[in-house]
């Protein structure tokens, strides 16, 4: 399929019948805005910005677009890593800002059924004005959709207790790429009525329909959640420290990060340090302390970690201000980072796998690049590592992005090597496809590819992601 | 496709050199035996039970079948309830009797790497060898497979907080109805490229392909669980007390059972009655213990909802005897009444719909039927019902069953109408695909039957399951 340059004038007087004039923009600024996510590599080129209300009229949209032959790219908050909504080739981007609302609350199943494009923060702040708690959250929460929280199955900072976005996810409305409106497993727990569906579009970044809406599930809301901080000699002290607290705790979060990160965020000045023992490695754990025993208990396998030599000092949040301070030595380092011009690798192995890994791309880069810093952190406790290389100050940034792409090739290698995944949160979009096959075999892809007709025959939902065809 | 009524010796030879002479058979009593699992109204025809041992022979022998264009039937512990392991035409039955084996167990990552053949409380048990737990139950753990599980995608009594089969699953080895063998997202928790494949696999009741491996999520064993019965005055107070319970104790169990059910089991005379004050519904909690002050707490909730009139009469258990015999007043229904001949079903709603739900089914057999006796238990925690009806003892099997197939037509509808599940845990297999579009709409089941395609082109996994192609 060639996408057109410019639309029609009829395709675009078709779509304001659809959604109404004043939500049809063609002028650049839009274009630029909506035609793109937070990825930068891409230059947006959309032909048409579109701001349905319902999902008829995106029904309407993309049926209008089959008949003309026209690529869509769905669009929500834009906060996508992988370029997976961003349109360089005539696209409509059907933008789901205007579809933000809650339709309905059922206490009795803790269940809001709601439109996809609510900011995921809305949807947090939704749930704890009810009581409870959606327990899905990352550092853009405050932007990104709903809608795209599906498309990539987003994780976070809370999966180790919660789970990923699908976790959460007991409907979708969605607009197959054909036109078709299904109501997939419509919030039910339990359903063993045939495939499940929803599954394929969790994750699915839009590359065979729209999700317009969703059920989901709320928890109860933690409480008195505490904060550790420990700092270790090496990281293999960090794998017998998980299994020491998750043998009796229920942590809410297991992240790690390096002193690399730690030092760029101290530097930064807005908070201090932990304690005074400089550590190679640093977790950060996370539980409900609302029982006094358990908060004794956390105590006691923290000094039996000292004991055991894993830890060298460490520290327990006593109150909610010292607990959010303990989290922004973490949450922290991407912001810090950022001016260093970082390359970004979201990788993810099995735990097991975890120390051997990282020694193994410590190694490839100070062989190859003894210039490059590497900045490790992320959840450790769901096998996923966030691999930053930072920028030398000699090198201009092409230079550096360019031997980036030398060191990725090894990266994935090894990822390989371990039966890991290339992207384990933030999708493959257009920065990932290249490297599918380091993670899904050949024949697997070429069922991806096969799915892809079934909902999407004519190849027109968001083409270019994941793989080309 | 036609499927032969015996199959030819050249087939059975190639078989033979395949799984080895000794792991193919073909004489009456083992095609009856592994030609049907525990529903009775289909007469088992296959043509021949092979046992493979590994993977690759399970491949080899459905691409001798694609080959012969040959139906196969996978077989599990054969403890379904749907008929979703019934051979009836001649098929190839694949029995994953050999291959039960435990193949890794990788503590950090508390995850276990089985053969699918392996029986569910093999697999439970050996998790609680390495001090963990597989929280997936139910009344025949003793006897079904995990393959089984994975394609119903079973659930049970404890889903309230540990969810469903597909939750533990973290990947799977398939060798698919074209004959492929995928390794489907290789154990991890984070992994975000493309299409999950394995929750397409997860309850396709073997449709798409055979399940041979799995990796399994392992969890921190529950401690101390303590189990309350109260007995409440209508269906209306159940909501209440479960909204009272769950805004401050995380339940790992809340079932329901009316008092026709906890009659018969008190008249099987196992077990005592757990109070004496008569109730039209009881409910069964189960939370952990392991601290005093969750234990109080639960013990202030409770006279919460007597001083509220939601409960008439409640005991909590003491010990942990006293828990297994209250655990026996809603385990031991389904044994109890199997002399009434009940007519089973396994129905879901949304838990808001349930109180409704359950008022007009009975007043629909009540109209129609005043004879008949219904018996209604579930997992009301997740709005999965079991409705069963008993059969007057003037009626014949037959006539009970002819009149009942009126009955479940209405009661259909009425699933249907509150956007319910026709199957909630037990599958649609043979028993249910020609109610399958009262919880599925046409379109939907058009997508299923491409999806089936795109895996098993051929049609010869498991035909006549779920829907007919």
């Amino acid at each position: 399929m060639n996408a057109p340059l410019a639309l029609s004038a009829v395709v675009l007087e078709q779509l304001s019948a659809i959604v109404g004039e004043q939500r049809v923009r063609t002028d650049h600024d839009s274009l630029q805005t909506w035609g793109k996510d937070w990825t930068k590599h891409f230059e947006p080129n959309p032909s048409v910005i579109v701001f349905p209300a319902t999902t008829e009229e995106v029904q309407a949209v993309v049926r209008l677009a089959n008949q003309h032959q026209i690529a869509i790219t769905p669009s929500g908050g834009r906060t996508g890593l992988s370029a997976g909504a961003v349109a360089t080739n005539g696209e409509i981007v059907i933008s789901l800002d205007r579809m933000n609302k809650v339709l309905e609350f059922l206490p009795a199943d803790r269940m809001v059924r709601v439109q996809a494009g609510i900011v995921t923060e809305s949807l947090q702040q939704y749930a704890e004005q009810q009581g409870l708690y959606y327990p899905v959250d990352f550092a853009s929460a405050g932007s990104s959709q709903l809608g795209g929280n599906i498309g990539t199955n987003a994780g976070g900072i809370k999966v180790i207790k919660y789970g990923m976005t699908r976790q959460w996810v007991l409907g979708l409305t969605v607009v197959t790429g054909k036109g078709d409106i299904l109501h997939l497993n419509k919030g039910m727990i339990k359903n063993a009525t045939g495939y499940a569906l929803q599954h394929l579009f969790i994750g699915a970044e839009g590359t065979l329909g729209i999700v317009t809406e969703a059920e989901i599930k709320l928890e109860r809301q933690p409480q008195d959640l505490k904060v550790l901080v420990l700092g270790t000699p090496d990281f293999e002290s960090v794998m017998p420290i998980l299994h020491a607290f998750q043998q009796r705790i229920d942590l809410t979060a297991f992240e790690f990060f390096g002193e690399v990160a730690l030092q760029k965020v101290l530097d930064a000045g807005h908070v201090g340090k932990p304690f005074d023992t400089p550590c190679p490695f640093y977790v950060l754990l996370e539980f409900e302390g609302r029982f006094e025993a358990v908060v004794d208990d956390a105590m006691s396998i923290f000094e039996h970690c000292m004991e055991q030599g894993w830890v060298l000092d460490g520290v327990m949040s006593q109150t909610q201000a010292q607990a959010q301070n303990l989290w922004r030595l973490r949450e922290d380092i991407s912001e810090t980072i950022a001016p260093f011009t970082p390359y970004k690798n979201d990788i993810s192995v099995l735990i097991t796998h975890v120390p051997a890994f990282i020694k193994e791309i410590d190694a490839i880069v100070a062989a190859s690049y003894p210039d490059f810093e590497i900045c490790w952190f992320g959840h450790i406790g769901d096998g996923n590592l966030h691999l930053n290389i930072l920028k030398p100050a000699n090198l201009s940034k092409d230079e550096f992005f360019d031997q980036c792409k030398l060191v990725n090739t090894q990266v994935f290698e090894t990822v390989q090597k371990y039966n890991g995944s290339i992207s384990a949160e933030h999708g493959v979009g257009m920065t990932k496809k290249d490297y599918l096959e380091y993670t899904r075999d050949a024949v697997e892809i070429s069922y991806l590819r096969e799915l892809k007709k079934v909902f999407d025959p004519n190849g027109i939902m968001n083409p270019g992601k994941i793989f080309d065809l």
